[in-house]
């Protein structure tokens, strides 16, 4: 269904050339500073036509608060968003009537839903993506007032260009460059190139690659790496909704994504556990942490206060303007050039969607154990352990908890 | 929470050393034949002591269906399943009273919980995944007998030991040979060696660098692939609930996993639009389907009735005999050499895991999707849409639906 | 939470004083026609404004159709609906600043949030039922083309003058001629009488009661009945979502509720057993019905397939402008008399509005039961009970089941 | 379905016949003593056989926790509770077999399931309460431990024999008898007469009108009275979670009950705004409250601090031994005459499944405001509103709020 999360719920609508496209956010910490402009900037960083890479069309993607605040405070009821499409145009005649893109989701919606949208993506557009960009501000605006939690995402990979830390072997999967670019890369880094990757010869690099499939009507994938700093312990849900899956969930149900890693990912499966294992020791600030952190942040599900770090594929766009062999609906052979202006690659604009949507998920799992912590000290200490295990549980004292 | 699915809901229960673990499966269609063997069987192959590649713990893991059927019949009832746990010791002293176990979960729970269960994993003992597998069992009969859907699941790579078809490089990566693997392999093909990769040569090799590891009181990861033939098409709820990301969450929600790939996954992303996209043909049963089938049967969030493929990473256990630098409870520096038996490797025991957990999914995709097509069938049928999109509609009925 | 429903779910935002009111309908299956004179018709019945029994605001209550629909029909994609508020005008100064309305949710709001809106009812207007009534239109108008289902709502009490049918004693508690009013009552008899009674006599006594009141600057509450017409049967979800508890939450969600009752109700609590059960026949439809029908159209949680009726009582609105002795804010005793144009009684435009939570419930309860009834269809006939229980299967056939 | 609560969550499983019925309590906090005998009290007041006034069954229902926790104290994990059923029978002929008994659940649950349990209730059978008691003891055992929650409830009528405070006309509906009587009723109190009434002559009553039907074969119904003192100010989720609708939606869901009303209920309805208001005044405590509370101490769907109260009906128990003139399955008229040993009222073993109810609601009401609270108290105090405003902010300080 289009809602994601238990206390912090988001639900979006809108297709491709409907009246608006937006989001109802329920369940948002009342008394939190909120105005338009807090949401517009992701949104701006969103939006077609920011350069040569990404879809020529102009869309403003001007959000308005319906409700929810006042006085530039969140009231704690439902927020809702709307930003109008600017092109609600009738159907027009194109040849996509005739044929399904293929690896897009015409088909699946027809058999799905018995009815599809006539004119571009209807559901399956990116534009549904900008009620989770709107949402995931608010979630991330409260996460950085309350914990500092700062997210930044940018582009490792785009075709076979990939950034040094996706070049190095097994014995080099963890580089010290690498841990000290999660530690400090920002905002203003990734932007600086309008790639979004903070190398500046990769970006480069990654820029001729994806203006040569633009060349030739073609598009490029690629991948995003996310981090997430300042992360309180505690969060995550097991069994089911530990947190790596639900930022897989959340990742995976971004338009053209195929695939998630989180910490050592799919390359760590190589390592021994005595090389893999992150040995606990004690920091300056008197807290447990990780010597190294091949976990990502997450272990049994569950936040230990390290930096989260994780990778999302994305596949090469599937609508191109390069004829292609298939056949139509009704199963007669023959070649499709789809017509009108899409993005050759929408790694740079997926950015801030990836930055949402792990928003979203982190403020879900903050709220729940919010409520778990809150409750626990409403209660008397417990006393009733072995001795060994009332020692370990001394030690949480010195750790920060969720709720300050 | 410790539930998944939404129509088709599984909430397990139980710790390593607690009475009993189980489930309760909410929402079961009612009249489906089950009797406790049909859960056996799957049990079974999850146990430990299966060989010496996998804990030398016996654990028998016989289960009851507490309520829910009668007969050999669901009742459309909750249905109980209960599996006693062999150990319930009390507390023993142990080194793992004064060490969170790096990169388990010792710490995190009491981080979370503030407090935790004294032995072994507790919650986050891979004894929990004896519910779910319990539970996918009865969604996978049922998938099995209404549409003839099979799930089969192969460890497709130990440490760096590979199938061939993870040896490619981009030219060749989705190689006849692995559609035929994925078209044919069965259990019994997955069965035949020890460590369940139907490949004899390769899963030779792999059991090597098992015991390689066991000699060394060490442990090695790997990724297990899975296929899903006979989907029906329709499945998935998008926008946040596309069938690829009730995958991956459901797959990331299983112990010791980092990584998820659907179709193409990360090593599509190298490849060129033109390259990647699956063009529609017409196949001789009347159905419209693609030729090639890097989606892995899923578009736009929705299955379009090819074959479902993933592969899903998971790293070294943490629990390793061998001597660990790392710090007590209270950050005191020293050395942890983990007693007990533990699996040098979870891949074999895995494989059943991740075919329940994708039952699970598909169990409450199908059900979800089954009321809308129901619902519309009821519905007039539509009339007012241009004529280029009625003709499109004509040919769903030639498509099987979700409903028979 | 503003959300409502499993799988036809409704999520609803605004205040009374910010930019609109509306809400996203996730969930509706596709293939509906609609269009936004569906939806005007039940919002011009609930709006101010209509008679001098309400309050003389003026509010046009527009809905627009943002998403969802194309060329009159539902997309199966989520609805958005929007309603702009008339009034947003910025806070005033007015004396509710400085007390919190008796019996209203100023201070309730206030302690839950810590913070309010600052004018009018904020959230807890009952402007927030339009985005249910907006939902609610669509709900109906697929279970009126899908099964025929009728739902009809009357003032059935104001304040002491009340119908015949709860004047009766306990011998006549279930006349005939009530049962003939179920059978036959429509909107348009509802709406010959600007109180909505279909009752003319009673009506007029009513409207007099609400004048009085109205004239002393007070206000009065009463009860509205509610009957359900053709309905499937299997409807509800055992344990915790039985139908009667599914429609006892949505009435009690409604503003100013205070009560609720289904079939036999309080009244019924004095029979004897063998007065109260509903006997079984077999009608000339060929169909199992019960002669008499206590128990409300639902039986163990599920609909039978007779009539559903229940009862709804609201208390006299809160806001009076009458002068009431309470405290301000901080402790003061002093005289409330509330400013603004109010309404004396809300139960003529409450009428749709139970209207419209009625087929919200009843729309997940089929949605939930047509997946269950289809997925069981897909499996083999049950063959494995006893004899006698066997008999009983075989004669489900001959009853309507909800998926047509 | 069979689950109740977003973040303390129940989910029970079980039928009248099969091995065992229990639950799964999924979110408790962690760090609650918890043990057996806490959870048994309740089940043994709830259990059959404690007088002549209910059935002669003699069903031990001895609970066993399965999971969730070590040393007596909850760990957070979810908490497995079984207990055994005593009579786990094979299928016996029965006359049922034949006829669906009159107002009670054979025929729905054949019309829903298409197949129903052979002997007794099935899931329909008012032993699946048993769940439901258990999970609500810990519930209770919470609320009372972090916030002193008192829950009583009592019978307040059997048949036409009412307590005093529901025999008083229009002028008199909150005397102070009753008012005093929910001040200080306590579960010794109701317990010291079988029936569970409070007032000895009363109850003495009640227990001649149950003889009296005993005697015929026959049934009576009722209603019970609830009371819950010391609640936490702010519960509740508006719009369609509101707390009265929580607890109506927990009521209905009983067996058996017909009706709910909160505070001044069907009764006030007759009542002017100006009589049913609820003063505000300072209380010697320094908190603000209300003068009366025919609110029940719920406020636009949130609780104000004062005592919540309640009233739920009871319909006279469907199977009856006295010979019934009704059709059969397959629809011939007969005579049913039920066997086997039943409730002729159900009222007293009622008492503690209300109870029971009651502590699920709030429990989670509880967790969702901890969670809000607590992540507001992280945010910078609001400044933005108009002086006035503020105003009224600063006098939360002196009210108690959820998180201690």
């Amino acid at each position: 269904m289009s809602r994601f999360g238990t206390l912090f719920r988001v639900t979006t609508y809108g297709e491709s050339h409907c009246k608006s496209v937006g989001c109802i956010v329920d369940g948002c910490p009342p008394g939190l500073p909120l105005v338009e402009s807090d949401i517009q900037k992701q949104l701006n960083r969103r939006r077609p036509g920011q350069s040569n890479l990404t879809t020529p069309r102009d869309e403003k993607d001007q959000v308005t608060i319906q409700s929810g605040t006042e006085f530039g405070v969140t009231l704690g009821t439902p927020i809702g968003l709307s930003v109008p499409n600017q092109d609600q145009r009738p159907h027009d005649y194109t040849e996509t009537d005739f044929y399904p893109r293929p690896s897009h989701a015409d088909w699946t919606y027809l058999l799905k839903y018995g009815v599809k949208a006539s004119s571009g993506g209807g559901r399956a557009s990116a534009r549904e993506t900008i009620g989770r960009v709107a949402a995931g501000t608010i979630a991330e605006k409260y996460l950085h007032m309350a914990y500092g939690v700062e997210i930044v995402a940018f582009v490792s990979s785009v075709s076979s260009v990939k950034m040094p830390f996706l070049e190095s072997d097994d014995e080099d999967l963890f580089s010290d460059d690498f841990m000290q670019l999660l530690n400090t890369v920002t905002r203003d880094d990734v932007d600086q190139h309008i790639v979004r990757c903070p190398d500046k010869d990769v970006s480069e690099r990654m820029r001729e690659r994806i203006l040569e499939a633009k060349s030739k009507s073609d598009s490029v994938g690629g991948t995003i790496t996310c981090v997430v700093r300042n992360v309180p312990p505690g969060l995550g849900e097991p069994c089911f909704d530990k947190l790596e899956a639900m930022l897989a969930h959340g990742m995976l149900s971004l338009p053209s994504t195929k695939g998630f890693e989180i910490g050592s990912g799919f390359r760590g499966t190589t390592l021994f556990g005595h090389q893999h294992n992150d040995p606990w020791v004690m920091g300056t600030n008197g807290k447990l942490g990780t010597k190294t952190n091949r976990s990502g942040g997450i272990q049994g599900g569950i936040t230990n206060g390290e930096h989260i770090y994780f990778r999302v594929a994305f596949k090469p766009p599937a609508t191109i303007s390069q004829p292609q062999k298939t056949a139509t609906y009704d199963g007669t052979d023959g070649v499709l050039a789809a017509r009108g202006r899409h993005d050759p690659c929408v790694l740079p604009r997926a950015v801030p969607i990836v930055e949402a949507m792990a928003s979203l998920v982190l403020m879900d799992a903050v709220l729940i154990q919010q409520a778990r912590h809150t409750a626990t000290k409403l209660l008397p200490p417990i006393t009733t352990l072995p001795p060994t295990m009332l020692g370990a549980l001394t030690k949480l004292d010195k750790n920060e908890q969720v709720d300050g």
